[in-house]
């Protein structure tokens, strides 16, 4: 590099730039001009490089609910990411705290105090991720400013049917017109309807590692939607909550069904497959909680169509998901481990025939906390804010 | 036992008592002559209360392979058992230690040090555990005195179809005569053929957790020999072998499928089930290997023979196990853990309605090196040798 | 059986039998007559042999606090104890429920329902547990009958010097009269004087792990009082309350220190240690938390006394431990690991010579539950009823 | 952002650019001109942002025994980096395997396959990461061209006196010559000379934890040099060779010392310390394996300079790090976890009073993958290279 001049010509790091301009269709962000400038004066410390960007060049992000796992997992992602930058964090219980002093791990994080949602000022924040309990999230959807973007990582607006999420939340849906805009955000699968959305559902943990395998190949009319069993397992991060259940001497060492015909993932699991075959799917769905803080498998068991092969299942969800960055059908024979997918925004699937004639084996594996929440929010939100969809999710899987 | 005279020659203890001379029928242990004395010098340390049987008095029992896991808990099950003595201990790479520099938490059993096989003087032994791996078992047994009792852990006998062994194991039977004498120690279901056999075949972990609640359904046709799907769970005590894929930081903190479809048990499995219902029956079995030394769950997705229903599965269930010690069926909608049996020779089970009509889910629980393995071949040995089938197997289990 | 004459003649199980009614020395327990009757009419199911004793023929014990794990564990030991037979179980959040639905692992015990510790009624109980937290301890030990042997498990009767409690708790200590007459329980220090007791404070397990190594090095002179430096890890054992810093996410795959020169055992360990010394002795002590359910090392570097070697500590020590069942001073260089305790009483430990000349390295391990807790509460207890301390406590450690 | 020649005004992003040219010290890179050209052409997928530099316009990169977790971390870190790309990557054992058939979380990466170490050219190489074990890995850099950049993980350069070398590894120094040219690489402690050295020891992961709060202190004479002890937990990613002692079973739920004053490490912290502190210093040094893939905590307790308080030493801590990116003195009271430092470069260390008068307790935890092997060594790769040594290690941990 002969000059800085010569730094003119270059850009810039992957997936970590914005679109051009003219690709930014929203206009409610294009007020939001993204630049960022050289340092030019001498630093103190030359050692460390440092990214002078000013704030208001970046769009400003709010993280409703940032004291619970995956609102800290929004602010681990969001913490190298060009474009986003956090100026509104809200825990109700944690109110007036630093974040250093809720999650240790982001002592080094320059962010503000967590603040009580009702002292949130929304005027000067461009998008919201949206990591509150399930039930108290509709009221304060409804009462955001409608310019907002927003990503919510309950279960409130994730039913279509508002009958049904009264029936499995035990509540009436207090925001019915909001649940009309929502768009489900199984990212691949929805990338087109997220782009032009406000208001995304994030998906389930389950719902995601459910459907990303089977709604292409139910589109495809190349599994049956009768006799589907799934035996999920999933590690314990789902809450920080201080629960008897979830202490270490309760999860370690064993493994244990829970809310076996009755968790409130199966509507949304149900529905993403109704939809895809066009006819009423019921799944059968067992989740297991196991030692691991992160990491979830799909054990799917699926009737193949007449006539299908393990072999057709293999090459259609290869065409499926081949130009994708973060789904991933390994090699035949390949075992996914959840291991191998810790902390990163993949999902790693396979298929297998089955003893059984006409039946398959389908596994995926996801880092609950990542594609299974907070990464494929993050995902959602480029699409939204018109950036590449994969920025600030490049880091590779932590293993061992 | 006539009077309270003949106490005086007799031991005692709840669970811990022979029955009475003339319920020893098999005269080759009526020579074992059982008693047990009191101490009647004053011993030098009066607060430990000391065992003063004399050696001889005690059936004696080799451990063949006592270097593995299975090996070590049967010297754990057997250090209190009042009418089992080990005599003899092989462990061909570890010939000449002590069990206590193997096992160091086996340091204060006062026990032989271990021998090669080839050293072994079988001649002061009555009954043998067989701990080696698969393949070498049926070479070294058939070299045996006919005279001793065996109970075989590996899966050396426990097919009856020998051309089904060479299939599965990649190697000719070599003792096809004595695999007509096995008897398939699945204790509860099998218990008469166990009491008078010389040679048990002692079930794998995985099809002992399968098989205990599938096979009485079976039998009163109560479930359809198709769609069984059963998704295992297990701990990662198979084997003490030094592999990559056992180390501490493979396996922590995820999980993944091993041998789908290809596992060694499934032969076993299809065998039991195939028996019971008196027709071919073929499983789509799919193990899982997580991060839990003991414990196996068994989840199995069953579809229901018409007419019948969950509660017709429990009830069924409960009238067959009611007056077992080790088998539990817990009460409706408890759902059983793995934690809950750990180090003990329990199954817990459990049968629950499935969102699909038609089908139901049975969850089983077991610790894979007790009732897995080594309990429940000591609880055949038990009865093979005339003694209380509970004898020194009434620990429970280790919570948390 | 027709009289205790017969009983003279007859044995046993080792360690399970009370001792002959002339060693029993304390008048309290004579009329608490030992007797076991031989089950006489043909059981309905043979192959389980039944412990026929009559309830008035073992110890009546009550477990006040039985919902903690410490509950949890002393009637697992109890469950095959000949001698002790819990009739008393209180647990005031948990009052009706049973222990079963509490404990899941111990759902085949035969056992009465938990009660509000208000509604006991300590007429028909001979001794009691006490697995209360501190503080609430001392009130509800006051109102005990006096007839009744106690073992508190909790820090309530540990401190001699009230002030320290107050000082170490917070709050005023309100049965300094009962605190006279406690017992301080570190069984193999102090055996001699709880036989007599009738209320043994038993020991922290911090405490337990560094005075069984320590308090015959000091009282031989052979270490010095100053820079005693103890590194404490510990398993998550200590309770059962929920708490965010206990769940499995925030213990698992780390390690930290806390409470660090803070602990509430320093109080205890200094008081023995001091005893033992004839000289006040202050620690550095730092407790550090561990993925481990259960497990407790204590590494202490320790100045030995001027011409004092480690050879001198390792000798003095084996002296000291040679007759004991659950003490084990290990072979040279072997080193103890808190996995081969697990589930059992025992304590491991060992003697290093350090880099630094004139120092020493001393590694304890135990089972927090149990030698830390439960184990050397029943071991205290057996001792005050006047039968074999080891009473139901020799099943072997549980590993892997 | 007016248009996309706007762009041409914009740098980069935070430590992921090089610095200018005349900050380029080194001649041997000079040639080596780093540029990046923005993707001009319609992608085939607008969804992902491609990273468009040619190949010879970064650094390229050799790892030496890719096939091991220090290997398999330098490749995770380099993923993401905007100067270094791995060009040739050695495994004997593994050759013509790709990365994701030996490590199936880097799936993912664009590799080339790995070779055996004879085969490969380094002509078109400009730096290594060696991570061969001991022992063999004198002999393969004293073959590798020299004008390669080198960082060596191994332990083999670390020692300056090669006797010792000789006496903790039992073999002679077979290049003794390059010894005298390496530079040990503390970073924080040694930058100016790993800025223009050609060979760098990468410290090993305890002496890292040890001597990062230790040299400042000594150097400032605030710690005496006797009576140094440090008690170090580490997590089991130190190798991935099958060895039974790090089987999961034998990890674990427990804890264990190891090494106990014989580590190899021993040598490697007291030459750090002496040299800081101008006299021989002998340290107790205690490791201990416990149940975490990674992570390390080391406890040291130290004798204060006489009139030294922890203040003094807690305040010369703060100035020395006050600027550094990856050493964080956290604020007083709070206790660094190993949690919060999983998965990056950071190292946590706080500062405490001791009971003991006169003694202060110094706590450290790092990720002994990170900051303990692969993370240092690409900050030193980096500061040998020109570039920012923050560049590729700004991943926050990953918790939980």
């Amino acid at each position: 590099m002969g000059s800085l001049s010569s730094l003119n010509s270059i850009c810039i790091d992957r997936g970590r730039f914005p679109k051009c301009l003219d690709e930014i269709k929203n206009s409610k962000v294009k007020k939001l001009c993204l630049r960022a400038s050289v340092a030019t004066s001498a630093p103190k410390s030359l050692q460390f490089e440092e990214f002078k960007a000013q704030k208001f060049e970046k769009f400003r992000i709010g993280v409703l609910g940032a004291s619970g796992y995956t609102g800290s997992e929004i602010i681990r992602l969001l913490a190298n990411h060009p474009n986003f930058q956090i100026t509104l964090m809200t825990a109700d219980r944690k109110a007036g705290q630093s974040i250093g002093s809720v999650f240790p791990h982001l002592v080094k994080q320059d962010l503000p105090d967590m603040i009580a949602v009702k002292d949130a000022d929304f005027s000067n924040v461009d998008a919201v991720f949206c990591c509150l309990p399930h039930g108290t999230t509709q009221e304060i959807i409804k009462g955001l400013p409608s310019s907002l973007k927003i990503v919510d990582l309950s279960a409130d607006f994730r039913l279509r049917d508002v009958g049904e999420y009264e029936e499995w939340y035990g509540q009436p849906h207090s925001a019915q017109e909001l649940q009309k805009e929502a768009v489900y955000g199984l990212t691949e699968i929805s990338r087109t309807e997220i782009q032009s959305a406000r208001l995304v559902a994030n998906p389930g943990c389950y719902p995601t590692s459910i459907q990303l395998p089977l709604i292409p190949l139910m589109k495809a009319n190349l599994i049956e939607v009768k006799n589907i069993i799934v035996d999920s397992k999933s590690g314990v991060s789902g809450g920080r909550g201080a629960k008897e259940a979830n202490l270490y001497t309760e999860i370690a060492e064993g493994i244990h069904s829970y809310g076996v015909t009755r968790h409130r993932h199966v509507p949304e699991i149900e529905q993403g497959l109704s939809e895809a075959a066009k006819s009423k799917v019921t799944v059968s769905f067992t989740p297991h909680l196991m030692p691991m803080s992160r990491g979830m498998q799909s054990t799917i068991y699926v009737e193949m169509a007449p006539g299908a092969s393990t072999e057709d299942l293999y090459q259609h969800l290869r065409n499926f998901y081949e130009k994708e960055e973060f789904v991933v059908l390994l090699k035949k024979n390949e075992i996914p481990h959840t291991r191998h997918v810790r902390g990163s925004n993949y999902c790693l699937m396979n298929v297998f025939p089955d003893r059984i004639p006409g039946r398959a084996i389908i596994i995926s594996v996801i880092d609950n906390l990542v594609k299974g929440a907070s990464g494929q929010a993050l995902q959602n939100l480029n699409l939204m804010m018109g950036i590449p969809e994969n920025t600030g999710l490049l880091s590779i899987p932590l293993f061992p």
